[in-house]
């Protein structure tokens, strides 16, 4: 493995391509490390395992706009030079994603900015997937919203609060995006008015999707992204595995990226059950 | 908010811009969704809060290349088309990472098949802060992980067992590259012998450095790398946080990204105390 040879080339080609990754030095400021979240989440006691929430992230996955939302160019390969390594182009709004307050705002928090605290919540699942199997333009709405409590009790304090609608099992498919003969999209989404409830009686930290969008895919306005996120609260789109979690009890570990300055970007997330 | 100006302006803004992020859409194979960990293993009981361990990712974030690692394209702006969306160009290995087998192994696992029960795991870590200090060079010996497991017991099955060198504190200065009069680098990592006891006597699923590489800076073969990663076990490097964690009884969350075929790339991580 550690033959001189292979050094050899490794050492050179970091010297001759020390260029390889050229990119604008952006003014910046200084990395925040060791955050400590000063309020704590408690973590579901008796937990029995930990289920992934992410959806593989390739250039297949279906996007809003319709084109690859990941590109990857190989710098380094193993055989000429001892080491993969790869750059990537990725649209933030990829695959399973945070929208960060900036999204849909002149000056909210961007993606690095959002407390600690936020990102490790109660998971509250509102499965509408029967109602979304009769029509793909079904959304969550208060009364969805009322039976879950009805149900399992309030919303907990800074709770993510998902849409099972299981278009998560559709995502390689054609019917993910479900463009219809004149171009508009069906896919199931948050109401806005399920959106003002939450805004208005909970302190639910995060609205999160199984689909594209937290609007539904025939929105003309984004109503429910210019409700939710401008108010300082965030979404997760694209979020996968509902099936495989409990209404109420999990406890939901947001991996959101950490640039500086972003709108949102690829996750990783998983529930703890 | 919902304004119908700012509402055509984001919709046609949508079309004419349909192109923005024109990609190769490489062959691939359908996203997996919902992946449940067969071997969950124990969050640390009567936890405390939670610990970003992860730096913010920035285009001033030191590299081991020494070039920018991140650059952001601001491709929607909030004024002009009513939401913000930036472009990523991110080169894997940047700021808090993983380094998966395939980084330094021909066919390793990538990055999206490290399994999930290698990402929630018991969080070990070796503090050699008082000699990094003395000698930037330093490294975690076989010693050193002795003098851990005498005090806390043997390595929990799948830990993390993470370097303390206390780097994480010069992460935006000089001093965190450490590039002598000849070129270089002195930071500290991961003596070849710690890793081959970790190899052969634990089931420890990854070593973590709060410096640029597992590999001390003035390292001229990688041997730790070529050691840990094609054996199958994964590497994270530039983790933060160290500082405000127990030496043992912490679980770490790592966040890897989650993209088909990557040898690493940016994670967001926590740890559960």
């Amino acid at each position: 493995m550690c033959d001189i040879c292979v050094i050899n080339s490794v050492k050179e080609r970091m010297l001759s391509r020390r260029d390889f990754f050229r990119a604008s030095a952006a003014a910046g400021v200084a990395a925040t490390a060791g955050m400590v979240a000063t309020a704590p989440p408690a973590l579901a006691a008796g937990h029995g395992g930990v289920v992934d929430m992410t959806h593989t992230l390739s250039p297949d996955f279906p996007t809003f706009f319709g084109e690859p939302g990941i590109a990857m160019d190989q710098a380094f390969n193993f055989a000429e030079s001892g080491f993969n390594l790869f750059n990537l182009s990725i649209n933030e709004h990829t695959a399973t994603h945070i929208d960060a307050p900036l999204h849909f705002s002149a000056d909210g928090a961007s993606v690095d900015e959002i407390p600690v605290s936020d990102l490790v919540v109660p998971l509250c699942v509102i499965d509408i997937a029967a109602k979304a199997a009769e029509d793909a333009d079904a959304q969550v709405t208060p009364d969805d919203l009322q039976a879950w409590i009805d149900t399992n009790g309030p919303i907990p304090e800074k709770a993510c609060v998902a849409m099972h609608s299981g278009w998560a099992d559709k995502a390689m498919s054609d019917a993910y995006r479900g463009v219809d003969d004149g171009g508009a999209m069906h896919f199931p989404g948050f109401h806005l008015e399920a959106a003002q409830m939450l805004l208005e009686e909970t302190t639910a930290s995060a609205l999160a999707s199984d689909t594209l969008s937290l609007d539904h895919g025939p929105s003309a306005d984004f109503a429910t992204h210019y409700a939710w996120l401008p108010a300082g609260r965030y979404g997760i789109e694209n979020i996968a595995g509902l099936g495989n979690v409990p209404a109420a009890g999990a406890t939901l570990v947001v991996g959101a990226p950490n640039h500086k300055g972003g709108s949102g970007g690829p996750a990783r997330i998983f529930a703890m059950i």
